[in-house]
């Protein structure tokens, strides 16, 4: 398959369930929700070595939100037993102390059957002095603060999303592979509903379940695809020509979110120069249920 | 006590002793290496909730890197017991993942007698395929990856440091307040060797130590500073004409850059209009030994 | 009037006709869209001293831009006789010249009628080794360059649109009326058609025409309006409280668009704490036909 | 010749005289200095097309400032007769009238014999309410404005400078060559005196003097160095292999700090990986008389 005159691999991603949160943090301005934003989202690329999976969705406007200032969307993505303890954590740690932000549920705006509920109960903060009130028909606690006050929902939704979805861009030189990436990570910051979690939303250094040689590593370097051993190693992936690859990883509240958050990240890699081909990570159902045809991806643009 | 007109309160800022790593990041662009360092000290604010307590230090230039490519020395705090797994698991998740980086210890860069040296053996990761090697006179182990090579060093030093150091940023409007306290941390982010953890380097809702009311909690609201509680707590330390108190928590690697960089930021917020009183936190000497009298911070400007 | 209890002046502001057009800059990355535009749309503040009025528009994804890359729509503000020029300078010095760019015309998206085509004849510089080719339906010019290929449309519409929409932020310390200033401009950032070309979008020396004292200036400081010579001016409109004034000045394509803006603007302000009233600029139609009643302008908000 | 594994063409850059102005724009915050110098140095790429050449040369931090606050330096450049209306004219739009800004002269900071003096009266804007007044050993005016009061010297220093300093960047794959061009501006950055104002500090479309074919223009595209004509035209100077070329513009306060600053581009480029060659533009002296050979730019590296 072709896109754009960039090689497309006819095989598929793997995926694996995750739960999903989705606050929304406003502020004074945008800047100040996006300041909030970054902190509560980092130290979150895989719950491999980080305690959650975390990213800025996407921004949400004034008449979008319930206090009509600028806010920012957040995905915080864990295991059902560790998720409540992110979201409060990492509301409690980076927002709440944050400067002149709020915080809503933003759930219920990219999915239409929130299943579950989970409470975080960060007015206790206020030692007695909080009071709950009504703000954009929302009921939220108002919490005395050195700053002044602060605002935020107690109750914030939580979905069985996917965590994983994934494909991988190969250049001709690592800056080529490395700009399609970035491209790609740019599209996807335009599908509400899906994050690229790692830095700057880009893997440099993709991993395969287990190791070789080190029993004790639960994750070790994807040798079949590193462009360095390809001579060396047997059944390397690495096409001829191919000097990099970057995977893009992407955590979603569902199956038809991270298909479109791949669509629109494959297409706008395949536009930039020295791009030569796309392909995708799977382990043979290893590794989770999900499966994402490139194919079936996208069928729209081949 | 007065500078440039506001007054400064005559007390003093505790703070306690962590242990504290520096991570140098470099990358193939100030961008890239700036991302990774983003992600490599989010979540981490405070201790009380997050894992660490990190941030980024200071540029580093081409010229003072080993490999001699831009770079971003960070701090990360924690206790002795937890520091090793936390400069592990950032340099891991958020480092080796991102795209063109390599790490170099730089604690000696603004420590002369580097303590400790903790050994962080990212090269596991290379499944036997990783390989030593030397840049720039340091020892390193080059991991090939999916974009091509990691670079890093594995043994990175420690030493006992200050957190918590902290002033407040008093202002007539909420507003004044909070750009009196974001000069501040723009001052402070020029002293190398001290942090301001908190998001955009503020706290918002700074704390006291327990409740009053809620047994269970380790740290509830400052409600001696809440400007919307004057009227309803005995002893209000907000002083008349303030409506917003911010709180710049500081953490370096010893007494006199933290003194400095408390200089450095309340020199800053006094030269911001609106900005009436400065003061600073302190528990009569529970929370731990280290006592920053403002009188003294400041001996150079009063 | 009041709006979330900051008082309304129940006054208009004064508005002029001017020529805009609206190219749309795209780019490998959103990143390098912007650097070119940034470029573009610079020293661009006022025609009293700038060559034109300019400013960025609003993003453009990459389903909506001709070649599917993503872009960044600005519009450049000119009289009739000088926009030709100027459309031509700021594309051949700061797009053609910047990597990786593509232009294309944006107006269409905008404006239903659009009177006017300008032509841009960039392709001379390809000294006849430019070739026309078709791009997303669009007739453009392919040049050869060192970089590769530049790729731009030479028909840019122009439309008669306003220049000068604007109104006041009156805060009571000069922090307040800043920040409710950039949350002006924050709000009117997400209305197409809309720009604010002043630096960061903001007047901090708002002027009257003429002067009283030097009658060479076309222009000086509006006394009235400054606070530092209440006491001092007779007819000081500055209200007690009010410690400083920023001017928001609006251009757009045509006076719906620049009331749309006005009215998301003035919310945004009058959500900022410290911001206590709203005014507007105008010279009893001595500046220009258009004009913007507040009370007209915020009908759904009062 | 070779760094870093790269070529380097046994050639010179030509580059011509200019006369520079370096102004400090000081702001409460970071931030809203950058905002003001952005502003005031957009559209200035080349003095073909745009009414001078400017660029941010460096951050000057509080203790360096004359009125404590962090700034940044700018170099603004243009022929003797057209130095002074520029710096009057983007002082006058583009910075006293941006939020909290106030102005001082910069240029001896780095030039040890400071030439000429422009006067830039500002202060006539002040209608008669201006003032003079002492900020840091300096003379300044202080102006009444509607936002509080402009503070601003009114002497700029002016210095001949060098302009059109450069180096091309060539690489295996566009993407390479872009990349090994920032790597370039970022690394130029750092050297205060010297500026690359072209967007985003990178020139994509190089010209030569003239045009075969169009008589009309004073320049067209440098044919000789772009990778599509590689076949078409004779004497083609795109190397074998390299794909994209791009040219760094450096205009400086002297012959020193230009030729530093080639140094450290062009060993920043030499880093990045796919950059292939490094050469530089010249005329055979038609275009002006400064000549910096890449052998003796690079003799303490080489």
């Amino acid at each position: 398959m072709e896109l754009n005159g960039v090689t497309i691999d006819d095989t598929y991603a793997e995926a694996f369930p995750t739960w999903v949160a989705r606050p929304i943090i406003t502020a004074v301005t945008e800047e100040w929700a996006y300041k909030a934003a970054v902190e509560a989202v980092g130290f979150a690329t895989s719950t491999i070595g980080c305690p959650a999976e975390a990213g800025i969705d996407c921004f949400v406007s004034p008449e979008e939100t319930p206090d009509g200032r600028p806010g920012y969307a957040v995905l915080i993505c864990a295991s059902k037993k560790k998720l409540k303890e992110q979201v409060v954590e990492r509301l409690a740690e980076c927002v709440l102390t944050a400067p002149t932000t709020a915080v809503f549920d933003g759930l219920s705006d990219v999915v239409a059957n929130v299943e579950e509920k989970i409470p975080v109960k960060l007015h206790f903060f206020g030692d007695g002095f909080e009071e709950k009130r009504e703000v954009g028909g929302r009921t939220v606690w108002a919490i005395p603060i050195m700053e002044g006050e602060y605002i935020g929902e107690e109750e914030f939704g939580a979905v069985k999303g996917v965590a994983g979805g994934n494909f991988f861009v190969m250049g001709e030189t690592q800056m080529s592979a490395l700009m399609g990436a970035q491209a790609a990570v740019d599209a996807i910051s335009g599908v509400c509903g899906a994050i690229t979690p790692f830095p700057g939303g880009i893997v440099a250094s993709g991993s395969k379940v287990g190791s070789r040689k080190y029993k004790f590593m639960g994750a070790s370097t994807n040798e079949a695809y590193c462009p360095t051993l390809k001579g060396r190693v047997e059944g390397s992936k690495v096409p001829d020509g191919v000097r990099a690859v970057y995977e893009i990883v992407i955590d979603g509240v569902d199956e038809d979110t991270v298909s479109a958050a791949m669509a629109d990240g494959i297409r706008a890699a395949t536009r930039v120069p020295g791009v030569k081909q796309i392909s995708a990570g799977n382990f043979g159902g290893s590794l989770g249920p999900f499966r994402f045809d490139l194919r079936n991806v996208l069928k729209d643009y081949l």
